[in-house]
């Protein structure tokens, strides 16, 4: 049973001192991004501006983004959006900060990155202590929206659907997008729906306004909506602490969550669970958010006491997946329950419908047959009564897959473990 | 060189499979709570209610905490502080939301958690499935204020500080706690700073209220301040995004960020880094935030690319730090540059003054050498040039001695390796 091939990228790294010790990285979907974020060059609006015409912009409506196939992204280039971005980047940040007005809109316009890779790029730039090359991708928001936008809003994401193909996405969790284009998709959504999230300070309650190419919202000192005349200086916004010391809400969000394949202390079964709306007989590893001030394993502990009364000892981290709905990052471990914690209770917090230990060779079966999502019906072949898992884009399957392959054993007998897969 | 206390929790877990194969668990300074947080009792008022009367408080002045000696937290009993508090619990949470007024204050009151260990609670509260027991502790926020909590949130102030030996501790950032207490601190500041900072909806601006015992704040659909008659019933809000689909605003947040002991591809140098403000000699590891749809392996790269040029190939994540200065989780990991990627280049991101390649001969040799932290002298005996690093109490530390004691070797050079240090 070999990874499927978004989970190999590991392979670029063959024969190292941490492979051979832990085996290869799993890369998962929605990770692997072949852009370069070079977030240094974010606040400097001389490079913005020169890479902005050399750029290709992904179209999101309402989240939905512009795709071309099944498989792809759609991307468009600068001519069709450059009368609705107008020269957001002409002034320096500063400047942009103090000419705040909150009755003038602007469409939500973030860097992606570079492609360095992209063969049909020219792009190149100098400055800011080095040279920096390939295709700048940006993400732009195109939802529908009333106001002095609203005309070019419409007729972006109209002329961009004229291409034969292409549509706007309306995908609930996407997961059939080709590895490179998911991570992009997850990174243009994640920071998309933060900046649709986050139009006011939560320290003052005030209009916030997007910095940085769109990866900071600052709650600006100026307004001038409040300026009286052309002369009038006072138009200041009540003071926010915001403004001043070290703090978190200027910046994107990330939540992170855990997600555990829990083996019994003698290693020969594996702790899944179901939720009460899931298909019949669809099992997954158990996960929940890491709350404040707890470690990563503390958090595994807890949400597997919670949810299954089950107690954990050792936890081990394995893989991590970017979960874009909306700013999730799950962080996959494996665990093991203490000797005398085994004992299913599921009336803690009332999550699951079910939990169970199932033999790691049952679970291996299940793992070598096809699978489909939550939201699918059945693969074809499935008999009714057999344990479905999630599919391999899921870091639920590629833990239990790890597991199977042996990653809590000791190196020989990984290797007899693997063979018989 | 052994592994200090606090990291040393693992050992409850003995000779385990994964302890086996991975090494014992690092419990890094600031987790390790000995609070279960019975997460899902927090909406529970039956239980809150009950649980009240028997807690032990801890009190948070602009978030400086109550300490009893220079190692341990001070705590203060419901007489107290109940006037100040009152009966948050009498309703439950769908009519405290709908009772929400924005002219009337109350003091922020997190539910921490359960001490099932404490000998001296008799706490004991059955229902909600389960039959939960334990010294009951919360965190309660006494800073400063004008309007009408201003008298009652003095006098709990300062009638907390009369004890012998009690009071508000004003440290930057507190590593002189025993670790049960620092892993408390952590928590209850985390949560109060997140509490303070999000008075106010992003989405919609309007103000919030806390709900689930301190631990989410929601943008209540009404507001009795603007009732114009006792009869009004039309005193509603304007529509907010965040009532309504799965998001995530209302919830506390949690910024994961990356520390990272980088190898090089031959596995005999450690790359650590110095930022301009350091005392001389001072070098620690890289890190930075993991960003929006980023696994936590791509931050790692990203990261050490963008401060020192090093390019980075398998990530393998070793253990995680809550850091509540205010919501960070430091997420430990080591690395190895690619055999081509080694040249150190800091002229991308102008963070770092400094980047080296130190031999691991030389790191072990200033890990057994006493460490002061980053604002201290240097340590007694300490030799003008010698390298200096983070104490134990950082995980920066943990990280470094993991490499040192072998961590990236097969099993058999670890136990050698192990034998020397």
């Amino acid at each position: 049973m070999e990874a499927p091939p978004y989970s190999s990228e590991g392979a670029e790294y063959p024969d190292s001192m941490l492979s051979r010790k832990f085996g290869r990285e799993v890369v998962n979907y929605f990770s692997g991004s072949p852009l370069n974020r070079v977030s240094f060059l974010r606040s400097n609006t001389s490079f913005l501006r020169a890479a902005l015409p050399a750029s290709r912009f992904l179209l999101l409506r309402g989240l939905d983004p512009l795709a071309s196939s099944k498989t792809n992204l759609g991307w468009v280039k600068y001519d069709s959006v450059s009368s609705l971005i107008g020269k957001p980047y002409d002034l320096d940040e500063e400047k942009t900060i103090e000419a705040f007005d909150s009755r003038v809109s602007a469409p939500t316009l973030i860097f992606l990155g570079l492609d360095e890779k992209a063969t049909d790029s020219t792009f190149e730039y100098s400055g800011a202590g080095g040279n920096y090359k390939g295709q700048p991708f940006f993400a732009l928001d195109v939802s529908p929206k009333e106001g002095e936008l609203k005309e070019k809003l419409e007729k972006v994401a109209e002329e961009a659907v004229k291409e034969p193909g292409y549509e706007f996405r309306k995908v609930r969790i996407d997961l059939s997008l080709v590895p490179g284009d998911a991570a992009i998709l997850a990174h243009a959504r994640s920071l998309m729906d933060w900046n649709s999230r986050n139009q006011f300070c939560a320290a003052c309650g005030g209009r916030t306004i997007s910095v940085h190419a769109g990866t900071k919202r600052t709650c600006p000192p100026f307004d001038k909506a409040f300026q009286k005349s052309p002369n009038d200086a006072s138009f200041e916004r009540p003071p926010c602490v915001s403004r001043k010391g070290v703090h978190n809400i200027a910046f994107p969000r990330t939540d992170p969550t855990v997600i555990m394949a829990i083996l019994n202390a003698a290693g020969t079964h594996l702790l899944l669970g179901r939720q009460r709306r899931w298909p019949p007989n669809f099992y997954s590893t158990l996960a929940g958010f890491c709350e404040p001030a707890e470690s990563l394993e503390e958090a595994v502990r807890r949400e597997t006491w919670e949810e299954s009364g089950v107690r954990v000892g050792r936890v081990v981290i394995h893989s991590t997946q970017p979960w874009p709905y909306p700013n999730n990052l799950m962080i996959g471990a494996v665990g093991e329950a203490l000797p005398d914690g085994e004992k299913i209770e599921l009336n803690h917090d009332p999550e699951l419908q079910d939990a169970q230990w199932f033999p790691i060779e049952k679970v291996k079966a299940a793992l070598e047959a096809p699978q489909n999502g939550l939201h699918d019906a059945p693969p074809e072949g499935y008999k009714e009564g057999d344990l479905r898992l999630p599919p391999a884009t899921a870091i639920a399957h590629q833990l239990m897959l790890a597991v199977a392959n042996g990653f809590h054993l000791p190196s020989s007998e990984v290797a007899a473990t693997a063979a018989k897969i």
